[in-house]
């Protein structure tokens, strides 16, 4: 994964690093099979039951790694409307890209107090759309194992953030500073 | 995925049919699988170099299949601001569920002429969504081997009026006619 952003990663200006060539617009699958083989190694034995993710770059990730985990998978949906109604988890996310917020839902029924959930997305960087991902399994009852992430922005607050709530999140590339000038450091 | 549309669909009024259960938002990878399998079957031969398909619920079935396919997969994003730059391939889609007009793009990076391009949606009814991506493509000088879809509608005018056009259309369920009262009737 880090030679590969190394290689194809692009540092545009405002702390955005576009991975467009092979993450998320156009997808390179046998890498997601490589990620869902880690993703595997590291949360295989935590008994998964289902896969949570977000619309729309993450769905591809989550579903290569559903099928390494044998078990469906659900994405939340960004609703840009305002009335949610009661059959579904919702969760306030601000976009800092966009500047506003927006609630993401899932339908009750895909969701409950039996399932172990991992939550898999391609990036982590302030950490809000993740916040929003938990906040829905913690209203479904169901447990959470972890976050497995593609890319951390390490130098953004939102892995420390996360880890300080006590969820175990991996994250296959973390990045310790890039810019425009000096390129891509890692942790 | 006809019994699976009988045993979990659950039909609307307006036309909908909710298979939020298994496809287009927990979705089934094992299903995905056999799916793929299906559209192996029918355009394997066909020399394939790239999986297109649109956010955000065609994206799953989109990975398997690009997986069986062993080929990157691209998804077109739905723009909702106005400005369209010139780096893309776009086309306007008139959306007849939220009854308005969006743009759908590609970065014009992920399409060429050399590319033999397969087409993958988990719906076609009014064929708008299809329709656009085929005018993506046409705009790229790459080549459509056809499109495969989950749940064709036919009883709405998509499917015919994109076979018209000369395009190898294969859906893997074809509804005849649906109702609330008496339920799902295939091709």
């Amino acid at each position: 994964m880090e030679d590969r952003i190394l290689r194809e990663g692009r540092v545009l200006s405002g702390n955005i690093l576009k991975v467009g060539s092979f993450l998320n617009q156009q997808m390179d699958i046998e890498l997601f099979e490589k990620m869902a083989d880690e993703f595997w190694r590291l949360f295989g034995d935590c008994g998964v039951t289902k896969i949570l993710t977000i619309e729309a770059s993450g769905i591809g990730i989550a579903c290569i790694t559903g099928q390494r985990f044998k078990c469906p998978v659900v994405f939340a949906k960004k609703n840009r409307s305002s009335n949610v109604s009661g059959d579904v988890f919702s969760s306030r996310v601000h976009s800092y890209t966009h500047n506003k917020d927006y609630d993401i839902i899932v339908p009750k029924e895909y969701l409950n107090t039996s399932d172990r959930v991992l939550i898999i997305d391609d990036f982590l960087a302030n950490g809000t759309a993740l916040n929003g991902l938990i906040g829905i399994v913690r209203a479904s009852g169901a447990c959470i194992v972890g976050a497995g992430i593609a890319i951390e922005k390490a130098f953004q607050p939102g892995g420390d953030m996360i880890r300080k709530q006590g969820i175990r999140v991996e994250s296959l590339a973390r990045i310790k500073s890039m810019s425009e000038s000096d390129g891509i450091e890692f942790c």
